[in-house]
């Protein structure tokens, strides 16, 4: 394949889109991330899915921690903390640099894509990771305990509340950012990540333009299940099904994506719920333990791509 | 002394700053602070003098750069380079924090005096760290190169450039921080610390009602010289004063303050020149190794000034 869309939130998504960049040609992968989670902290903007993407991507993601720099250093925080500011959202020493850096050059006048490419590429990285919208779109989580920004439901309060629903604000008004459209339009195959539908997918298709493009594509969309055996290998996805009074399967993955998905890669765990499924469906591993394992499944994934485009 | 007040620089006034605080009662010393080295980089407010004062007088400052704090890690800078971000001002990971909170606060509308004072009293200091002023006060060093901004100078060309004057940007609007005013009012003695007249202590004198309050005073105000046998124990002071076609001498230190000085301090080394001085002269030993002579120049100093006082 020559050229690959991939739509990734953070952790998860990334595992998926280091295969893709492995198993593809330099160049030939863009992957579009959920601009969602990105907030205002401390002065600074901060991109967490695009940071764990650049970071993955670059091989410097923190293994332990599965966020943020490996080989990190935490001085900033110790001190951050002794002078009564505020902690509750970890910021490494290395990774203070990304958002130092962001900050000065958004202030400098330069839009969010072009200083992305551009941090990507001092690291390394040949495939393009590009926000979704450089315009303002942040994912409010509507809960019991009223409507939250993200990073205080999701760090603060540790996903506990309830979920009744989500928001996307801003995104009436967010355009696609700079090669966006132009890369799903030249797309031979769109993957959806192992991310969680509702916080990393969805922020994405909120921007009018994007879903617009994936709509009109000539290319197979094939979505990665990040539901194994009725649970997410991480973070809140299964709670949140549950929360709104769904089950959390790859049945309501795929009707999550109705209307856009045109294959659905799901685990072996799931293989008997497979005849079940209105959509090709792909039964294999879909653990990522290793970079082996992301390679494989980044393979299967194209492949199966592949034999839906030929349809 | 029940209320003392110093004019301090960065790094040789810093040292009797701390004598001063520990030789006096909790809360007697308000040290006011040299605004003109502060500088916006990479989007954060930085105030070097007052910094350099905070982690002195809190026994966090670097023994061996002269700046900075002890036990620093460097782990932004790295990943700043790598970035290709501006690292040409080291700022180390704990630093980093003081310049971000800092800027927060500033950015939600809290004045630089209250700032300090919040900062320095979580870091255990009694005494008061004042800035000259909350407005934008710059030194600017007119130089045979042009004009420069002070930490273009000072830090990225190292003092190379010869130096014809100084201007300080901003002086005409600034006023005296809350509380500067009436701690000089209210003071017993006024201490000018050995700092760079030019570029340390003239930005604070050139705050208007700074100046007026100094002009006023009822206490007496005791200069100890930043010469030593007519060099300066660090920094450019002595080449300033010769490039300025002025001797490096502390007669000339003593002339620079005409008019508000009422005792100079001067060293041992020096003391043969002690009798055509036209002030009152305490001759002592004024290079500062350790905490024991910090504080017994101190306790000197605070004599002398008495012993003025008294006449």
């Amino acid at each position: 394949m020559t050229a690959v869309v991939a739509l990734s939130g953070g952790i998860g998504g990334a595992k998926l889109a280091l295969g893709l960049d492995r198993e593809l040609a330099p160049g030939a992968l863009t992957v579009v991330a959920n601009p969602g989670d990105d907030f205002e902290h401390l002065g600074l903007t901060i991109c967490p899915d695009v940071d764990t993407l650049v970071y993955t991507l670059a091989e410097l993601a923190n293994p332990e921690l599965g966020w943020g720099r490996r080989g990190e250093t935490w001085t900033f925080m110790e001190v951050l903390e002794r002078l009564g500011g505020e902690t509750w959202f970890r910021l490494g020493d290395g990774d203070l640099a990304m958002h130092v850096e962001r900050t000065r050059r958004l202030a400098a006048g330069e839009g969010l894509a072009a200083i992305t490419a551009g941090l990507a590429s001092r690291l390394g990285i040949a495939s393009r990771i590009l926000p979704a919208t450089e315009q303002r779109l942040r994912t409010i989580v509507e809960t019991t305990d009223g409507a939250l920004a993200f990073q205080h439901y999701f760090v603060r309060l540790r996903c506990a509340p309830v979920v009744t629903g989500f928001r996307f604000e801003g995104a009436e008004r967010a355009r696609a950012a700079p090669g966006v459209v132009e890369a799903i339009d030249g797309a031979d195959a769109i993957v959806v990540c192992p991310s969680n539908p509702f916080i990393s997918i969805d922020p994405i298709l909120a921007v009018d333009d994007v879903r617009a493009a994936l709509e009109r594509r000539r290319a197979p969309l094939v979505v990665v299940s990040p539901v194994i055996g009725g649970d997410a290998v991480k973070g809140p996805t299964a709670k949140m099904f549950r929360e709104l009074g769904l089950e959390s399967s790859v049945g309501e993955v795929a009707r999550h994506y109705a209307g856009l998905v045109d294959g659905l890669v799901i685990d072996e765990a799931d293989a008997a719920l497979a005849a079940e499924l209105a959509v090709p469906t792909l039964v294999t591993r879909t653990l990522m333990r290793d970079l082996d394992d992301r390679r494989r499944l980044a393979r299967e994934t194209l492949d199966f791509a592949r034999s839906l485009s030929g349809r």
